[in-house]
């Protein structure tokens, strides 16, 4: 398992560093975040560690999902919003994988964010999905 | 598979209305958002029918991020976003769960949040991490 350890969530998952945990199995790890949104926010990390998504294998990818709807379901969040910050300029501030689960009681509580929607042109549209479709 | 014929993504995944599909697997189906917040922004969805994250089986979960991270490393994009929004108040538009990947190319474009932390008391995270942990 790769294990890092300078990072502040490794020491966490090896219980170096206390935390509020909630769950552990083989591979995932979920605890509060301690600077939360709203109250039941969380956080789901693999214990694989991994900068950003692209960096987890997929076995492990697997297992975090069903861990999150875990959580979410405990929280009885009806509303909530899943969030995975990969980049240091897209809101990123730990350099491990991390899912947060941020119940969104009210409009004021939680996450907010802002949602600037691009003008898309259907050719432009068109020749991308091709060339991704071809890389994937 | 659990479908709604009412569903803009039901009627998508079955080809009623055409899309720019990246992949499809036996469960999962990917395609680029059309009003995009970047360049290469795109939805990853389960094909079973569920407003929610919640709602949705564990053997569909498992299979969505090894899809998200096909879709990722396709854009080529360095930083990116992953967020999932369920309810209307959490900024969810379409009610079939759908994980956005959203490219952050600069500041200004893609996803741009707000981060209204809470002060956080030790003791009232120390006890609702024993509420969660018990209905886990």
């Amino acid at each position: 398992m790769a294990s890092n350890a300078a990072c502040i969530f490794c020491k966490i998952i090896k219980g170096e560093i206390p935390s509020f945990k909630l769950f552990e199995s083989d591979k995932v790890f979920a605890f509060l975040d301690i600077q939360p949104l709203s109250k039941g926010h969380a956080l789901v990390v693999p214990k694989f560690h991994g900068e950003k998504l692209a960096d987890i294998p997929d076995d492990q990818l697997s297992e975090i999902l069903p861990i999150v709807k875990r959580v979410v379901k405990a929280t009885d969040a009806v509303d909530y919003n899943i969030l995975q910050n990969n980049g240091r300029i897209a809101h990123q501030e730990v350099d491990h994988v991390h899912f947060h689960i941020i119940p969104k009681p009210n409009k004021e509580e939680g996450l907010s964010v802002s949602w600037p929607a691009q003008k898309a042109e259907i050719d432009t549209l068109k020749k991308l999905a091709e060339e991704l479709k071809a890389k994937m």
